[in-house]
């Protein structure tokens, strides 16, 4: 994951839509073509399963052309997820502090970027995509490995895997609940008092015994 | 809710390709077209903005008839829901014991239902209405209104709906990560390390400050 913080340079995570911010605006078929390629095959085999190589051979262009859009091949995964923010930049205040207050600060992340309207349709856009088995694979992947995975090692707790899918079944539920569902009174909390309720099981599930 | 410990004997709960248990089998055609009506109009209106009366006139015919095939307006709706189990049923044992204890129960009836590879499909149809504003109502009235609703006013805690949509928005998610998305290692764990890591949570939920 060499890529994981020079990301604000490449504007890969804004969309297809938005044009590229670097030096060469590119072919927009081209790119276009790749992402394609990129989403399925991420949703068909996983982040895991997918190479830089396979996405190039079946966008018919060459590897070289795929990094020099789109960079690492995070960066070309979350660009394929269409998030219409950079988690990596985004959950660096979770990191800063460490341990303790992990909890609250990651809720408040969360909450920050989901209660932003402008935020909030592409990223229910990917929840909707829960109903298909390559949506599911991207909300999977794009959520436990890119978004929470590197927070969990970024903090530098033990069984990080376990601890993350606990925090992620916490996080995914309010989601489905406030967001998608938008059932009351969870939809109409204020966010201080969902930290109130909140924080507390995220902390436990980051630092405290589990067994 | 009259018709909350009755539902054994009506059948309605077990889905339409079932044969009602009840002493007349009754017009399959008859059934099925108030059943129809029942889905779309709880779908569109919600459980709320339902009656028997306008799931008889949808149907084409009298609210006697609607009362005879599937009980009563909680009846009808967990058969529209087309649910495996009936959840009045199933959470009385979570209701045996009171506040102490609730969460570590509560978690054990669901992890005992969600494990039943029978159950299994039938619920995760309804996870993957999701994705569609008349699904996301029925989950919504389903989930909050007919399954947990009841344990919060049966456990009498202050606030239940607000203490219930949190214990929701953690089960919802732990159906979306082990059961939808099979995301390790919540989808291996055992129902003892789940209970572990979630019946603390729960029960906070339950019965602790939360502001």
């Amino acid at each position: 994951m060499t890529g994981s913080t020079t990301s604000s340079t490449t504007g890969s995570t804004t969309g297809p839509a938005r044009a590229r911010r670097g030096r060469r605006p590119g072919a927009p078929d081209t790119r276009a073509a790749i992402l394609g390629a990129a989403r399925e095959l991420f949703a068909s085999s996983g982040y895991g399963g997918t190479s830089i190589r396979a996405v190039a051979a079946a966008a018919g262009v060459d590897a070289a052309l795929v990094h020099h859009y789109f960079g690492t091949k995070d960066d070309l995964f979350l660009a394929a997820l269409q998030l219409p923010i950079d988690p990596r930049s985004a959950m660096l205040p979770v990191l800063e502090g460490g341990l303790p207050g992990a909890g609250e600060r990651l809720l408040r992340v969360f909450l920050g970027v989901w209660d932003d309207e402008q935020n909030q349709q592409p990223l229910l856009a990917l929840v909707r995509g829960l109903a298909e088995p390559s949506g599911q694979r991207l909300v999977r992947d794009g959520v436990l490995q890119m978004v929470l995975g590197p927070v969990g090692r970024g903090l530098g707790i033990d069984d990080p895997e376990r601890r993350m899918a606990l925090v992620a079944s916490q996080m995914v539920g309010v989601v489905i609940l406030r967001y998608l569902l938008r059932a009351e009174p969870l939809a109409s909390m204020a966010p201080d008092e969902l930290v109130a309720a909140y924080a507390p099981t995220l902390q436990r599930y980051l630092s405290e015994p589990l067994a």
